[in-house]
């Protein structure tokens, strides 16, 4: 654990330091609040997916985010050519299946893309069991669904997929199919927040894009955002003041440091 | 009255309880807000617009909100799959049709979509007047115009297109084509808010996913949304800080009790 | 210098006077806090892209802004529809290359754009260069640039694509070809916001709505955004809690008045 936590650092100080550039192809309901906490957390983003520059975009970033969110054909169609240049510059791909249970279609999108091939999945319990084959239905994208063994599912996703699966919830599971860590930071308040799910992986693929640890880049974006939403919640007047809330983790992301991260962190490794 | 207000209490009340899922079919200006509003109030949004998903999305929905703002001719082809489906699972649908007085376009659309059938229209008085096949006029979304006599106007709406009419402005106007309700909650600062017409929608179909009473229901959200208002400016210190105002309505909305909204309504049945 | 100054306060008057419309073709991820800025800023915002009612929509609008941010081919033809029917009647079109040094596809639909005469371009120092054909790099559409001599820059700018040239950065450069302003009331925190830039242009746009002066409008609208960069970041607790910066801004602008631009303006006439 102790090794993991360091790692945890020192992957946030080379954010700071490299800038990396986070390409999102993503929704349109949250893509701001995206490039907000990717900028507040010492990267930058760029959004694009008109299939004739994806070559370049993809091709000059240091990550690469596919939203399943408010998905569309030709939106598809520039996800599967960045995955392509993705893959042949080995920068990471960092999958959010949103609402992947709700729709045949978005499942069938999610299996191609991971068919060819993901670095990450960051979803919630909900969509890692639609991934998983398992029983459909029909929740908006921040049903919570009770799991009694997290982090069994997680490292059952991370085989299946043969990647890093980042499933958060009230606890968080990560695998990279050997390794588990289950995360003991989650914060309620954030089911109130749209795009929190959203943000939390370009969080991840700050760290992702940084780092060849793809499973300390996804413990180190989930317990950034839990932190913040823990600082953010700290101080609120009212019981649940989320116009308030959602202020104060963009402030706790942009003053956040490694150290902060590594402290605060709960949990245990598997 | 008081059988109104006490219906209010009830519909919120159902609202925290039953946590509709609300399927928006939105422009992408005010989509984040619009998610953000729907959570505050205890509810979940849902995106979607790819037309090979409606079926799945809009049949797993409690309400179909139609947001005519930055439409698209594929976006619409989404809201007329979407609106066949709401109506043959008998789940209301709301029409939000801004801008319907800036372009032939949009107004075509609304009509098409008010032909196949809405249980409520909330609009603002320019666009209800476009609807009405009275004076085009190129002002912006947010353009105000005198009312001698606005019940008579949402009354009139609601008659001709057989639904609720939920006319906000500073007097709002709410019918069902045989009742009509006043209210004087509205608040000039709203104005300054884009999307505070499309949120107060997202209120008013959170109300009519948990009830039959689409009236009653319209008179929640948009008494919610004022109050909200009210709330929110109270306490700001600079005359006119829109940005701190926008924060506070967040907060306002998720700390709201239907005996708020109750207490709080001010105006009049005619 | 003085008359220049004056100029300021006479056209953000005029803005809340007339209260113009101004019309954005731009990008999903900004778009609302665009409106948002606008509508604190006294004007009024709409965001069309549907070709078919371009020509009603640019029609009745006081200016025209073509932001290049996720651009797609569809949004493109919207642009050039606009274009026409803005230069038919008058009215100002400002051009905001976003990212325009990251792909070959934006360069060429800028120059396009640029070829059929725009009155404004407002970018950063890196799509400005990519704008004279000068060196491609692919960094983020907030990448800063070192540059010796800003305002010949600017000028070099202006004279090529004969229009306004507002560069804007640590140092903003405005010039219309002839004469040179340089202001110095830039802002580090600016960059850690995702859409100052184009928040700026459309505070540009409010300006050269009501104002045959491009280049005070220029003026106008990047140091009233300068301005309030500086009072939002003047009151924050922690160094860089840029939650709490995104909201002040917004209060900044909408409590601003012409004499505060004026007289906070630092930098020089060249």
């Amino acid at each position: 654990m102790k090794l993991l936590l360091e790692k945890l650092e020192s992957i946030e100080a080379n954010i700071k330091k490299e800038k990396p550039l986070i390409h999102h192809i993503t929704n349109y309901v949250t893509s701001g609040d995206c490039a907000n906490i990717t900028l507040c957390f010492g990267a930058s983003p760029v959004m694009a997916e008109e299939l004739e520059e994806i070559k370049e975009i993809t091709g000059a970033a240091d990550a690469l985010i596919l939203n399943l969110g408010v998905i569309n054909k030709s939106k598809f169609a520039a996800m599967l050519a960045a995955l392509k240049v993705a893959k042949m510059r080995g920068i990471p791909i960092i999958l959010d299946p949103v609402g992947v249970m709700a729709s045949q279609m978005r499942l069938n999108m999610a299996q191609e893309l991971l068919q060819s091939g993901v670095q990450i999945i960051r979803c919630n319990y909900a969509e890692c069991r639609a991934l998983l084959g398992d029983i459909k239905f029909g929740q908006g994208v921040d049903a919570g669904i009770a799991c009694d063994n997290k982090g069994a599912f997680a490292r059952q996703t991370a085989q299946k997929f043969n990647c890093v699966a980042a499933v958060t919830g009230e606890v968080d599971a990560v695998s990279d199919g050997r390794r588990v860590v289950l995360g003991r930071n989650g914060n309620k308040l954030l089911e109130k927040v749209t795009g929190a799910g959203c943000m939390t992986t370009s969080l991840v693929a700050c760290g992702a894009a940084v780092s060849d640890d793809c499973f300390a880049a996804s413990v180190l974006g989930i317990t950034a955002m839990n932190i913040a939403a823990q600082q953010a919640s700290a101080t609120l007047a009212a019981g649940e003041s989320v116009g308030t809330f959602r202020v104060n983790l963009f402030d706790a992301i942009s003053i956040m440091k490694g150290i902060n991260i590594a402290q605060g962190f709960k949990g245990e490794i598997l």
